[in-house]
């Protein structure tokens, strides 16, 4: 595996590569061997043109209990906001000893080409670019569902059968899209509920099914409602409608949390809105798993970067032929 | 012990065995053993709702000492910035895998908030909340009182019959509280010398003497005196006295140094406002403690962190029946 | 080697160890031995009171493979925005345990006054002053032009005999400055291009020849071509042609690329505004050296922090008396 881009190209079976080497990552911390030596000698760089803390958080987490040097470069105030190209910045961080470049870039489509250009050979990890995708959060999410579904041991198993329903800006949400991709590879089936004006246009391309009341969508009693995050500041734009008819007709308010069956699951990506998409009902209930999302997320990036990593060559190097990510297919 | 959230309900007995621990971790440190392997695996997070570089930075020195993880989270453009609750950014980083949580907030009893609420079970650490306390503050200032006075090993003493003179803004002063408390439970006598316009209306509940006249209070040879910084950000408002004014009446300047016995020692938490609460000559001189005090912050801080966690079980659980802070006495 | 100021006072001897051991360390990280225990314990801090990304990501790197522990500080936010002097946060710095400190200031001398002013004891490296020096700069300039000339072994080679020409803002530039100096004493001559507007009062003490023609310089085949930063914010003043005009005259564009001969390298220091002072074409050519550089930069700084602090006392001692700075000459 050279590079995690996204969930659209990437095949069934390295998917559960992934979720199963997750699960190998998270059954070490769980016995206490919390630092594991394997990274030792390398480095990941978490380069960030965008604001996220907790992404970026769990990146550093995760290499750091795999025994990497972790080096934090912010675009903002460094040489990038003095006009430097991705190009030159991402070759500098190799040229300094970046083993692995994490980038999280407002452009979509900015770790594919950083991937794909023949600028760099380290490897590259998208953590979320413009409204495209967001694969480790895909994987983190499906990696829960599967592990509330199949319990301890549940590696070797996909999705099949699983119904999942995704609510909000679909329009906006590399979330979204990323675990469309995803959970349909594995074998779920998804259902997106959406105000009418945040439709992606393409959307009769994705596999997946589009509803608009939320209510009828619940009915069915899927397998995991998973709410996105209302971007407050798009909610002043034409196409939003109000905070308060939002949460009315796309919120998981208690009364909804109630009509679901005991063994549905509630996701969220984080940060929650309380009392806008999310409730604290919703938020705080033993059918939240959004702090087991949290939980999961570092072990499946430990998973990513150890694939990426391990064993692989020094930075310069480039020649692995187990290529992950082939292109667009 | 669980947590370390002020010095207010901390007992003598837990006091000390901070300090003899610091005293430990000091020893360790000068014979040129900087890296104990003792955190190993553990990681801490400093979570700074406020700028704090000084305070971080001891803390980030003192868990790498430890040789644990650290992580550090700025409030400040992240999810926090954009309306995440204290709650959710706390159950986040735990999830993330936080052992322990280091906290600097703008609301006093935002880190006690934390601690006992049982939204996670990470240790908490109050690096200065609101106009609260800064416990580790207090315990690095008794530290070097203690070193100062009982010289190489003073492990198991106390401060019996120590006379300390604190000087300045008490009413909006964390240090002031926390070393109040603290001073008085280890048998030390404390004088405040503030302002008039500066002092908080219950301190007739404090253990400790209110004089307004700086010269009378250095009049009677006090072993130390500590010069509180002055916030000039604060300067401006009514109950203030113009900088003049005030470094003429209250700053420790030449010739009040002159006057003290020599082994009256200068304490000041820092960063030092020279020319107004403390001349050059006083923050230089062989009696100021100003540098002690940063050192020993670090092997203060090395004993919390190892208090709270060496030995402990992971994140998650909260076996702990060692609980130093049980609650507001 | 107490610190590393500058270039100027810096020995022939000195120099040639620093660039040998660089050697020794690119070595080993070739093996793939990327982590040294070297300076396990040590602390390094990164004290930037102005932004510079790329050389404290450098310095980080460099610290973290000899198994530093380090410590970023940027003034920024900090006390020293508070009015803290550069005196008091220094040795705060070294109180916390600081054995070596990085320091990038605006004032040229800032390094040079916390080396010997008796303030604190901890080595000192210069990462750029003003527009005096950035000696780690020069020096990874020269590793970079030795290596290049002399391939795999070129321990113990100086540079005599070598020609190399400086482009550009000459006046403002503490990189020029620093080369100067170094590569003149390693025996090579230099030549400064530069409008004649941005030359120094004083050039007619430095070991350097001026020309004003670039055309007439590159047609002498030179060894190196070193193209400096135009910063773009000084372009407005007076003294600054516009940026076509300066393009055109000074800039090394594909037609002159082309007459230099195959073996001339072409050197930036990075981030390169390309199109104006050099052009993609140069940039990403065979003769460029940008990536090499930077990659010889970590080698060069993981010499310079061994060098300090190898084998030397813990902070606070002072006994080395092998002084390699030992004042202006």
């Amino acid at each position: 595996m050279r590079h995690l881009l996204d969930t659209r190209t990437l095949s069934r079976a390295d998917a559960l590569r992934i979720l199963d080497i997750a699960e190998d990552m998270a059954d070490t911390q769980s016995r206490e061997v919390k630092k594991l030596p394997t990274l030792r000698g390398k480095t990941v760089v978490n380069l960030f043109f965008e604001d996220s803390t907790r992404t970026r958080i769990s990146f550093e987490a995760a290499a750091k209990r795999l025994s990497a040097d972790v080096i934090n470069f912010a675009a903002k105030g460094s040489s990038v906001s003095k006009g430097e190209s991705l190009k030159d910045t991402a070759q500098t961080l190799e040229a300094i000893g970046a083993d692995a470049v994490v980038v999280r870039h407002p452009a979509s489509g900015a770790p594919r080409t950083l991937a794909t250009s023949g600028w760099i050979s380290a490897g590259v990890v998208n953590a979320g670019d413009g409204t495209h995708e967001h694969p480790t959060q895909a994987l983190l999410d499906a990696y829960t569902i599967r592990k509330r579904r199949f319990g301890a041991d549940s590696r070797g198993r996909d999705l099949a059968g699983v119904r999942v329903v995704i609510v909000g800006d679909v329009l906006h949400s590399r979330v979204a899209r990323s675990n469309v991709w995803l959970l349909s590879a594995l074998g779920a089936a998804v259902t997106l509920v959406t105000p009418p004006t945040l439709i992606p246009q393409d959307v009769t391309a994705w596999p997946a099914r589009v509803l608009y009341d939320l209510d009828a969508a619940l009915a069915e009693e899927p397998d995991a409602v998973m709410m996105l995050r209302i971007q407050l500041e798009r909610m002043h734009a034409a196409f939003f409608p109000s905070e308060r008819e939002y949460a009315r007709r796309w919120g998981l308010d208690a009364a909804r949390l109630r009509r679901l069956p005991d063994d549905t699951i509630v996701m969220h990506p984080g940060p929650m809105n309380r009392g806008l998409e999310i409730s604290s009902d919703a938020a705080d209930s033993a059918r939240s798993t959004v702090l087991e999302q949290v939980a999961n997320g570092v072990s499946v990036r430990m998973a990513a970067l150890y694939l990426l990593l391990a064993g692989a060559p020094s930075a310069g190097s480039g020649t692995e032929d187990d290529e992950m990510n082939r292109g667009e297919r």
